[in-house]
């Protein structure tokens, strides 16, 4: 116990306003203390409760509670609150016996529910893209409407100082109702919800993340921090969005709302559920850029152990629905039904072959885009970093949280109000102008304020214009401050307690920097017309810098080319989008990974690191492990279970335990099937009298599932701790094992590629030694002295 | 060793002209008997030749052979020829070794290496996509050249018939030669060499696949073969063409040429080899379709056990140089050097967007277009399966196979040429025409044949033209007789003993009726100009009929978007190839998978049958299984790996074996091991004297793959045979176990996530009772009667 227990380097005290988490899971043994951290306003992964017992204060943890705003919150942790996701199936007597009862014809009729399923699943999040899109739009067009109004009314008569007030208060009114909703009511809603799907999608069971109360503050969050003209797009949480979905869908019920449909209950088990949150992950990218395949590519990259091809076209279906579902109602909402040309919520408009075609002397000038796009995406990384490490320690109250994010509102409405104002770049408003609002202020008549168009629109609209606007459309000393202004916006935003996501800000940052590498060019090489188009920079710029920012690899290749909807950029946008990569990843992670980092979650990479080839399971398992015997005493299994100084989750099974010494391993129970068998009483002594008595059923675990009561709640009279219990029948009879001489990149790859949450490791003699959970694996990484080992802290 | 034995039902006897193979590998135990069966004409992955040894003939295997040319060759068989990839590590005292002694930079240049080789094989792969491409086009239009000036020249003095027999002649001699190669030299290069991949990327040692000269008869028996005017592609050996190109240059040597590079030698193993084949496989693809994007997914999709990040991205570097490769120098061969505008071998044209939107109420019809061509596809393969047991059958000799070759070289010119003959469908000779040999023939001047069109030219002009002329250029009759003539020849074709692929014939069948779909609809509905443009239908009758005969999955979606250069078609085309493989799946497989199972090869499913949970690990096992002792007698082992009438391939090394009884597990150690140790004789005795002889290392086990000798080569003296070995320093210590009551989909899952080849199945005191290998897990299918079991055989 002592072994892990020594690494908790600290703790601190935190709001738990969270709701308990009912099972203390996770195999390492570790002792609680009562003061713990809150995670901070940026990445609220859930927040932690433990059990409350006020013990063992050292001086060391009293010396850190005494000075609660500077506590050492860094990146070498591994925090021990995220479970795992029981990926791996159960196999007992009873799944066994339910899988052999099923005919043919039954497993037929499982699979057409899960494509029925997949289908809902995407119908449903591309009805939730539509409503959000439609909403938002309008929302926005009044606001600007109103501005635009006020600035016409007083640009004559002067007290332009009353819209730019105008401006900021509703701004920041937006913004308020979007940040109090995410601050506290459900904090896991904040941020574009992409890392902590990710950490879901990797087999992390992050608390309350697909919940429907997260969905609703997260649509709602969403509409009113576009809205309220953040530098933030709608795109990032529909991917979150789409998860909640699948998650609520798939089960037939809603656990919140007490609403059982009595369908779909076959699929209530982690392995099941995580399935379909990876079709729903891919329905909402697909939503979001109106790229299917991309969002498949999203769900495989972060979520496969293993690619299974019929998942894989259910995970199609899913996205091709919901791209289909949102462009259909979206043609119905622009009154032109029937006409299928906005597949996606952000729309790079069409990119005509004609125009761009690339020759081969720009793939130098793509490749150095590509590292800028790399090093400026590192820097927006490290500053963000900076900024919630700040966030944590000072700004971890709700109040200040929502204080900071209108704060935030009211300077970007500020910046943009003084951009427009003090910039002269005044266009000649041509006939087919593609503007919405075209803002004449100080310009003559027929020409309008180019700096307006970029910031009196939403994103998307900005983005798009940075496209296809004629060259000549902007002046390059507009683009440079818009550029700067907006960076240094963005990189604020992120990690506010505000529903948005970062890929629109960075394709607007990298579109305003592209078109003008695109304008100097063409001044350097004038006689050249094939320079002469901005529009196609300005599209490479966009990829090198959401390259550069979020480092997501082939996915964001399919996604940017299925947005641009043309293939003949592929090869730059690949070619853009890994010379990002290389050149980011060598000043910086990208921005998920910090913020996972940042919240201490043991996220498993794609292989143990090189070098780690002379740790063995031995050393890295976690040992020694409580064993129950076959047939075990009610009161010693209550007594485990209820030991607050040790978590367990998952239990091997022995067959002959005789005094310190563990047995011969012959099974693996975990504390969600003890506590049903805890709740329905199932005790040898009960047998006889239980023939009348119905037999215990997979139905009744998967009733329990996922909330399953905490030991507590479960009475246990002093008479029936002395009945036995008999785990044969429900404990996994063969769990996946390793001798102790196994080195770590081998007990790490059975491990990732199956999913696992517990790994027994065995002696020769098939007895146990010890038990590698996740966190046992995720804290070997490799730093930049070789390998180093991450500190485990209830964070 | 019985269980298995009564378990092969039939063998044949067969030419071994084919090298031996000189493992017996596969962990069953089987007796050999000296007859076998060459493996038919069309798909030789590698003929077998068993240990010749006279024995046991029973009366049933005595009739089968007096009737050698009615051989009951089905698909309910196993083959015991192929072996499995070692996929896992041996991770031995020596490899650890290796990988504790290297440094963090020593896995940094490792991981340079692998990007330098994946470069080189996008590198080579493109170029020889090129040089193919720009022979096949050289010599095809010469044939036609000399063709059309035949043909004009009799057609106004008659005499039209030594035309065709000039064209026939042509054809059959440039078919012969492609044919004589495959059938004589290399029978594995026969056919599209997709399979062979798949079953390769499955985990499959398909013999003699990967090799140089297999490369070398695949690209002249492919130009061949497309310039002798058979109804093939090109496109399908490109794939084939860079998995081999992978597995050469990764090795850094060539055993056919005796010449070693002494360059990548860490690579010199199963695991980094298919990683690379599965790259090569992606650069091939890449290459043939300008899709690198498909090429990744084709290899995950094939290939991936277990999608890793950096191998991806390596896949997808090596696609993205192949398809740049092959753009670049046909841009300087086409005298537009730098105009990247030809990324694939196949290139479908431009189809502009404003053309060929679709609507919605089009989307019925994709849908009926798609079952049209998973019907089509349906009988496209019943019928080449009912051929190829023909050709099994009667069509096994290599000269039969070559004249089978040219008779349809012959009937194919016939055909064309009487097709051409009869019509009369004139159409107008525009002045922007881009036909490259319009044939006036019999229309007046001015005008030219347009039957010739379909006919006089490379599959992929034909395609082009269906996909881009104009409405009016085809006559619908024209149109009909062209797509069922073209079926059937395409049926007949593919098979044959010549190196060619499936796709281009089956995307022009679908061209073809696409296109005539297109004309019909708007004879019906002619007030309505968006069905105007047939060339859409053709589009999505190509992707349908392709979709019905391979059946190709996200990949082959992918595929299709990437080569119509526009994403506006992604939605309908992912409709139509789903709708197609549906509906094709109720009717038969597809066609790779047709001819995998007709070599009865093991390939393992994505998954076990759904209703095999009542197997466990116990029935499927092989036992009793050859163990080991730590130390062991030279002449013991000596005598296993000789012993013929059990040929397994790996071996359980356990501590204590006492009399019969398996002792407890403590390694697993391969024959190729066992091999290299007897060959360097490494003995307990002569431990002394190494002191001055250097240590055995891993290098001595690379530098024998991956054709290690053969036992018998291997010759040990009778005071040798006395001397004992020890095993722990070279065995894997740590092999992968499961119980005896592990379930079989569990065993399955295991077995397939990490690549496995042999699992060892231990009971409760982890004594060795069993060993699972491929062939004991891809013999449980789902038949129409629920789960049936294929028999083993030596095919």
């Amino acid at each position: 116990m002592a072994n892990i227990a020594k690494k908790v380097s600290w703790s601190g005290r935190g709001d738990d306003r969270g709701e308990r988490t009912p099972l203390m899971n996770g195999a390492e043994e570790v002792k609680y203390n009562n003061r713990q951290f809150s995670g901070g306003s940026i990445f609220h992964i859930g927040r932690l409760s433990t059990v409350d017992l006020e013990e063992e204060i050292t001086p060391e943890e009293d010396f850190v509670r005494s000075r609660p705003k500077e506590i050492p919150h860094n990146e070498k942790l591994l925090s021990l609150k995220y479970e795992s996701l029981d990926y791996d199936n159960s196999e007992n007597q009873l799944f066994l016996e339910e899988e052999r009862r099923m005919s043919h014809m039954g497993f037929g009729c499982l699979e057409i529910k899960r494509w029925v399923i997949c289908g809902l699943i995407g119908f449903l999040t591309g009805l939730i893209a539509c409503c959000i899109d439609i909403v938002v739009e309008n929302l926005a067009g009044f606001k600007y409407f109103l501005v635009k109004q006020n600035i016409e009314k007083f640009t004559e008569v002067g007290g332009l100082s009353i819209s730019l007030i105008l401006w900021a208060v509703l701004n920041s009114a937006f913004v308020m109702v979007g940040a109090i909703i995410v601050a506290f009511i459900e904090p896991v809603a904040a941020g574009s919800g992409i890392p902590q799907i990710k950490c879901y999608l990797n087999g992390v069971k992050v608390p309350r993340v697909v919940r429907l109360k997260t969905l609703v503050v997260k649509v709602f969050g969403v509409i009113f921090s576009v809205a309220g003209g953040l530098a933030v797009g709608k795109e990032g949480p529909m991917i979150h969005s789409g998860a909640v979905v699948a998650a609520g869908v798939s089960q037939g019920r809603s656990t919140s709302l007490k609403k059982d449909f009595k369908m779909f209950e076959y699929f209530r088990r982690d392995t099941e559920k995580r399935d379909f949150v990876s079709a729903g992950a891919a329905a909402g990218v697909s939503a979001a850029f109106g790229a299917p395949v991309g969002g498949v590519l999203f769900s495989l990259e972060e979520g496969a152990s293993f690619w299974n091809q019929m998942l894989t076209w259910r995970i199609f279906f899913a996205s091709m629905i919901s791209s289909f579902t949102l462009n259909f109602f979206l043609s119905i909402y622009h009154k032109k039904p029937g006409e299928l040309s906005s597949p996606g919520l952000i729309n790079f408009g069409r990119f005509d072959s004609d125009i761009v075609e690339y020759n081969l002397y720009e793939i130098p000038l793509f490749i150095i885009m590509g590292a800028l796009g790399g090093l400026l995406g590192a820097l927006f990384n490290v500053l963000n970093y900076w900024l919630t490490i700040f966030r944590i320690r000072y700004v971890h109250r709700p109040c200040l949280q929502v204080m900071e994010a209108m704060l935030v509102a009211a300077v970007t409405a500020t910046v943009s109000f003084a951009m427009i104002y003090f910039s002269n770049d005044c266009q000649p408003l041509g006939p087919d102008h593609n503007e919405e609002y075209p803002l004449q202020l100080f310009c003559s008549d027929g020409e309008y304020n180019s700096m307006a168009t970029a910031f009196f629109n939403t994103p998307e609209r900005s983005v798009r214009s940075l496209f296809h606007n004629p060259p000549g459309t902007y002046n390059p000393v507009t683009l440079g401050v818009f550029t700067l202004a907006y960076f240094f916006l963005a990189v604020w935003t992120y990690g506010l307690a505000v529903s948005a996501g970062v890929f629109i800000p960075s394709l607007l940052i990298g579109a305003a920097w592209g078109r003008l590498f695109g304008i100097l060019l063409s001044f350097i090489a004038s006689s050249q017309s094939i320079w002469a188009d901005p529009g196609k920079y300005a599209l490479i710029g966009a990829a090198a810098q959401l390259g550069g920012i979020v480092r997501m690899t082939l996915s964001l290749t399919v996604i940017m080319v299925e947005a641009t909807g043309n293939v003949t950029y592929g090869f730059p946008i690949m070619l853009v989008l890994m010379t990002a990569k290389i050149v980011g990843d060598y000043f910086a992670e990208g921005l998920y990974d910090v913020h996972i980092k940042l919240q201490s979650v043991p996220f498993l990479h794609w292989e143990a690191p090189h070098t780690s080839h002379w740790l063995t399971a031995r050393e890295v398992m976690s040992s020694p492990v409580t064993c129950f015997n076959q047939v075990d005493k009610v009161g010693t299994i209550v007594d485990v279970l209820s030991d607050t100084s040790t978590n367990h989750n998952g239990f091997p099974v022995v067959v002959h335990s005789t005094g310190d010494e563990p047995g011969k391993l012959c099974g693996l129970i975990l504390r969600s099937q003890l506590i049903v068998l805890l709740k329905h009483k199932v005790f040898v002594e009960r047998a006889s009298s239980r023939l009348t008595q119905r037999k215990l059923q997979l139905k009744d675990f998967r009733d329990a599932y996922p909330r399953f009561p905490p030991i507590q709640s479960i009475h246990v009279s002093q008479d029936e701790r002395e009945c036995m219990m008999d785990l044969t029948e429900f404990m996994n009879p063969t769990p996946y094992t390793v001798p102790q001489e196994t080195s770590l990149p081998r007990v790490f790859k059975l491990f990732r590629a199956l999913g696992l949450r517990h790994l027994v490791v065995i002696d020769g003699d098939n007895m146990v030694v010890g038990l590698v959970s996740r966190k046992d694996l995720a804290r070997y990484h490799l730093g930049k002295h070789g390998l180093e080992e991450l500190h485990l802290a209830q964070t």
